[in-house]
């Protein structure tokens, strides 16, 4: 068994956030401060928020807060609801949990659509509980992150948008920009990204949108908010300027990669996202294991790992042996799960490291696949070369 | 009047946040990115937080939030506070004045002491203020940043420590770092600090910390919060990672700045600090102009333009000739004042800079100080070699 002086890898990060970095995002971070209140920060400022709306695919403004991903998802409820609203919100995963314990804590009564870690939702379970109720709104993520599940967001904008007084909030903090989600299309009334996603900037900042449904909830919306109020923002954006300090940092590179975005196209771009999905697919096939999500995201693989390995050892030995960060599973699934990011700058020699990491590390913990070291390696290089 | 093609200065930020960064701090954050689940991470994490408690002079917890300042403001509040109690808060700028908004927001009612634009607070005040009603917090900057005026925090601290039912909470976003505030010894129940001033990083997070009695009302506030939470990062401090989505890069960062500080000691920061504000308080002798601020910070100095120039105007033009950056004034100072901020990573050559800039640009609006340039310059000169 190799270890790192052998493999002589660089560190990378093929989590479903953090994720690797640009090499021109990096130096934007290490360019010299300067000012939000400058005609150079300015225009950048103008231009990111710009270009922010054809990654959210909307007409609508998308606005920036400097916020965790949660932040933004707590902006989407504290903005548009208020205490004693009743709300149905799909429980698939830990962010699933998590945002139902929020909206609960800002007086939101929550009927909760519980579904088997590893599971989508039906969007005909939404549809039937939408004709018994008056809902104010429908919350499901996009992506579980801590599953791997692509919800079925299209069809249940289709269901939702039938109904004047609810709101579709998806958490879209490990699906936007990874794969297709047209807000305007889909009838999502509101929306929310991370940076340190399909974004491939550190952590740090939120972005968000809301439909014109959503935005006539925000003057009656009741639930007090300051740090998240986005009438401050409209307000300020509408100046040219954000309403607390700008994130000037991510925000010049998050204007760069919103950049080479409009450059790549985003078709373009969630086929390569889609493309590495496939390749792990392929990889995993020939370990002879399984996803653990039954319908997959594009942004990333949640693998089983084998009964007698347990998964967190296993990305313990993958990082300390192979310099690669994937993720484990989180409380139920912790030990039983690896997660693969497929978001980030991410080349094909990253895919191979992943490749050679995963089933070495595998061998070392017991575990034997039929397809021997040399040919799983040769038919992953034949499939990056034909896909 | 030469340009900047004749200068040919570096681009330098003297502005009172965000502020010029260490070349190492730049380096940091151009590092891969790694993953916040990471032992690397783990062992920085440990170190920053509680390095944090050397610069918050505290023997209580420092908390990370990745926010700009005022999502740090707003945690003071509403994890101490509930609706409908009473607060006597300082308004003597644009920042009390934002404090004062954001506590209302969330049902506090609020005493509000207004202070003159460029006056500090008068401690005997809040004394009389505290005889006469219970308050539950007092509210104040250590330092106004929209007029650069000091607060006497620790007269203030001597007056609240005995009331057992009021907590002295201090926005010291604009201080922290700069002057000297001794959390624990000042007795500070809430403490507040921004990662862009004095901790010389980018915009992006906040640290806070509580004191005991300020502890003892977590449990009793009643203001809903979730991502403001400090409950939810306590518990997740204690197994040593944070709650939310850790902010990798910026904390890499500040462990790297808090080490140096560590290193350099606090009396000698402050000292540095303070000798950058008396350079400027020599320049603009010289210059025949005035602080705006009775009571100044060390942190900045806001001084009175001449009555017929614009300082905005003022300002445009130093940044466009020298590259320089200041920044001018808000609301009722907007014109009147420029601010030059002595935070951040700030050389002598920087401060020549800044002299020749505001000289000359004076100049070319048609202010003549008394003394000649080669004068001025000399004396600064000789003020910097001697100093």
């Amino acid at each position: 068994m190799q270890g790192k002086a052998d493999h002589n890898y660089d560190y990378t990060l093929m989590a479903p956030g953090p994720v690797n970095l640009h090499p021109k995002v990096r130096e934007i971070l290490s360019e010299p401060m300067i000012h939000h209140r400058t005609p150079e920060f300015d225009k950048i400022l103008a231009q990111a928020l710009k270009r922010l709306k054809f990654v959210f695919q909307t007409a609508e403004p998308v606005y920036m807060i400097s916020s965790t991903g949660s932040g933004g998802m707590e902006s989407l409820l504290v903005n548009t609801l208020s205490p004693g609203d009743t709300i149905l919100a799909v429980n698939s995963g830990k962010f699933g949990e998590r945002w139902i314990e929020m909206a609960k804590t800002f007086g939101v009564h929550v009927d909760e659509l519980k579904i088997t870690w590893g599971d989508a939702v039906s969007a005909d379970v939404i549809s039937e509980k939408l004709k018994t109720k008056a809902y104010h709104a429908i919350l499901t993520q996009a992506c579980e992150t801590s599953t791997g599940v692509l919800h079925p967001i299209q069809k249940i904008g289709e269901i939702v948008k039938a109904y004047p007084g609810t709101l579709l909030l998806v958490d879209a903090i490990t699906a936007l920009g990874a794969v297709p989600l047209p807000m305007d299309e889909w009838h999502i009334d509101g929306l929310v990204g991370g940076s340190q996603k399909a974004f491939m900037l550190p952590t740090g900042m939120s972005f968000v949108s809301f439909s014109k449904k959503a935005q006539a909830t925000f003057a009656n919306s009741k639930i007090p908010k300051f740090y998240l109020d986005i009438k401050k923002e409209i307000a300020a954006n509408s100046k040219g300027e954000t309403f607390f300090s700008s994130n000037v940092t991510l925000t010049k590179a998050l204007n760069f990669v919103l950049a080479e975005v409009e450059k790549q196209g985003l078709d373009s771009l969630f086929k390569s996202i889609q493309r590495r999905a496939d390749f792990t697919a392929e990889m995993i096939q020939l370990l002879e294991l399984k996803s653990y999500a039954k319908v997959k995201s594009a942004s990333l693989t949640a693998v089983v790992v084998p009964e007698f390995i347990d998964g967190q050892k296993l990305r313990e030995l993958i990082e300390s042996e192979f310099n690669l960060t994937l993720m484990g599973g989180q409380d139920q699934a912790k030990g039983k799960i690896v997660r693969i990011g497929h978001m980030g700058y991410i080349l094909d020699e990253h895919l191979h490291q992943l490749a050679t990491a995963l089933y070495r590390s595998l061998e070392k913990m017991g575990y034997k696949p039929a397809t021997a070291f040399e040919a799983y390696t040769q038919r992953l290089i034949d499939w990056l070369k034909t896909h």
